[in-house]
């Protein structure tokens, strides 16, 4: 009987990954596991679904528009997470009395967004979170940013910038120019300057009632970066004026520059940059973004910063930290199909048995698994007897290191597939001669 | 201003992972991903999301009931994946034409049944799935038999039994019986014989209208298990009789045992069992199942088999494969503080560098960074100063080896946490001398 076929297509913006792309997903989460690990993050895990209630409101208007939300089987309104920061803050609220205090963890897992797909931005992407919560002081902010710069390394992503800010200085300006309560308006509209450029922000501004010339002085501090750090502080330093938060963020960031240094950080990819501002309302201190130097075009594939209060809305304690998320799916966008990544070999060479006849069979699997204990190869038995051709075929196919074809009850004969060389080994000793460094 | 705070709660069913569950999660899963990587399994990934059409009845009504199911912004009916198996059929059915078969891939991703919660069930669980796709033969069956059991001893999850069945055997007794129509029904009936009994199965075997006669002959051939494989294979011999089916599950079997053999699995760990049925309709030879020693009440930790026509739904290509899937959050929830998680310690020991006052952070950082580098050590610098007990109290409580002091402008004190002796060296050479093998 013929059963009618469903066409084996996926939604938009959700896409398969093949192995090519697999295995640098795979390496690259465990380097950033790994380095995590080294600055004493630990792993925590939060649910995919959550009470809408828990995620609704925390990202804004447009975080609450893409959120993937229903009514589950039982009737609760829930949603999958579009972030890992509300998780982490209702992790935090609801468990303080089980958590030591400062807590470092982190959370790898995939989050939906419902926006538009464009290159490097899909409905469900993977991200990587570490935080640490509990403590306010520089020290932390310069570990995030330097375990982050280090992690970026292992993962071989290539060359970064990492842009760094105060909010305090920003802040500071706008109480200067008595717009403290446009805050999170005007750096919405800043947020956007690198995108559409300066008139479309000036225009912005004038929108939610800032004048022509408190406009101005807003870009002239966004516009203070210099190529020299150093540089920058002495500009960023002229424009706060004397008031108090704004001298609070140029004191930090002058503290900032000197722990990254004294972290062993890579300086020359660090930069001050007073025109990012990171658009989320909960961010109080230092914040920061990283480009790729290869696809700056794909936007910022980790940010993050510091915040006062970071589970206000789950709870009074108050719970301060700094933290950092790492956009896996977006580094890998950018990436893919670069030599980049296709320099990251299989860690062990692949060996491929062929298979001449079924009264082969127990040898070649005792064969294969000899190979594999010797811990040095990942090893195939092709599965069913086939033309030697086709099986040579496959193995091209599948980028083998040495082609293994039983020669008689006691021989072996290997193809290096690199040099196309051929020798006999006997079957009994192909593991160990092989398996030789 | 106050505001109204939210409850942190999580969704039944849905649970936080603390550090010392996450931990070995992350441990578990590198474990499968390195054995599979061993048998030239590649990783794939497909979305946690589909097209509610791709997901919806394949795995049975119960599936289709417990399934996250709603429409998205863009008015489309998707679905939360319930298992790896749908989605890999789409997959394979999808991309044909890009893949190489025989193709062996696997998946590791969550999925959700919103399902009632119990003792090792969540709604949301960590899957493991390994499939060989395009071959029909018993190398491939016997070859993810012994990939999952070197799985499961990688992921020392503890002694382990694997029951191992062929479909065609039941199905020879019911074509001899008759009763080929009612074969998933039968199955159905048969797969609750553990957990029911026997008249209990034998009630539901006569609401589907089979008669007591041969309700006895099916039972008969469940209950055929015996303590030798030898032995049970002989009883099954006799019991399938002369039909063709039956005779071919029988030496699917028999043959199955010997490259088990070959392939240098543990034939201890290995049990024929007839009453193995896995009551999923796609399975059409070899079914298996394995339940832990320690845990058996949990359940199958893994289970899978073999699929004529993996893909019939999506593509008229026949795509013939066996696959098996490991439960990661079942065996988490079975093994969750046990002396067997206990026994993994942190790959590398723990380091604490206590912060004496302001003016020694710049020196802390800069020991972290260099302990870090040697690569033998996670090191946490306390980010704020605070009273020494109190550090040494959070430095108890995360279990670190060592715990490091500023002495002055260049010594430290090294309390080494297991023994509490403490040694005094020179700040230049405290790395190098810790590091030491």
């Amino acid at each position: 009987m013929a059963r009618a076929q469903i066409e084996p297509r996926t939604l938009r913006g959700f896409a398969d990954t093949f192995p090519e792309v697999a295995v640098h997903r795979r390496r690259m989460v465990a380097a950033i596991e790994d380095t995590f690990s080294s600055f004493g993050y630990d792993p925590i895990q939060t649910p995919a679904l959550e009470y809408a209630e828990v995620l609704r409101g925390k990202g804004g208007d447009e975080s609450d528009k893409q959120m993937f939300e229903f009514d589950d089987q039982g009737g609760r309104r829930v949603a999958m997470r579009f972030d890992l920061t509300v998780p982490l803050a209702r992790f935090v609220a609801g468990h303080q009395g089980r958590l030591t205090f400062p807590f470092r963890g982190y959370n790898v897992g995939y989050v939906w967004r419902g926006e538009r797909p464009q290159r490097g931005r899909y409905r469900e992407f993977l991200q990587c979170d570490a935080d640490i919560v509990g403590d306010t002081g520089v020290t932390a902010d310069a570990e995030i940013l330097c375990m982050i710069q280090a992690t970026l390394a292992a993962m071989d992503v290539g060359p970064v910038t990492i842009r760094v800010n105060d909010r305090r200085v920003l802040n500071g300006l706008l109480a200067d120019l008595d717009l403290a309560d446009r805050g999170p308006a005007v750096l919405r509209a800043l947020d956007k300057l690198e995108k559409v450029g300066e008139d479309a922000v000036r225009a912005e501004l004038a929108g939610v009632g800032v004048s022509d010339d408190a406009a101005g002085r807003v870009l002239a501090m966004a516009a203070a970066r210099q190529a020299h750090n150093a540089d920058t502080l002495a500009a960023v330093d002229e424009i706060v004026g004397n008031g108090v938060e704004g001298k609070a963020g140029h004191r930090a960031l002058a503290e900032l520059l000197e722990m990254l240094q004294a972290s062993g950080a890579d300086m020359t990819a660090v930069r001050l940059d007073p025109a990012i501002a990171r658009g989320l309302d909960y961010y109080t201190g230092m914040v920061y973004e990283t480009t790729l130097a290869a696809a700056p075009e794909v936007g910022s594939i980790s940010s993050g910063g510091r915040y006062d209060d970071l589970a206000g809305l789950f709870t009074s304690s108050r719970l301060p930290g700094v933290g950092g998320s790492i956009g896996v799916s977006r580094i890998l966008a950018a990436l893919e199909g670069t030599e980049r990544l296709a320099a990251h070999g299989r860690p062990r060479p692949l060996v491929v048995i062929t298979h001449g006849d079924e009264a082969e069979r127990t040898a070649l699997v005792r064969l294969a698994d000899r190979l594999r204990r010797t811990g040095r190869f990942d090893v195939e038995v092709y599965p069913t007897p086939r033309k030697h051709a086709a099986q040579m075929k496959y193995a091209d196919g599948r980028a083998a290191a040495y082609v293994l074809t039983l020669d008689g009850e006691d021989r072996v004969s290997v193809k290096d597939m690199a040099s196309g060389a051929r020798t006999a080994y006997a079957l009994a000793a192909v593991a160990e001669e092989l398996g030789r460094p």
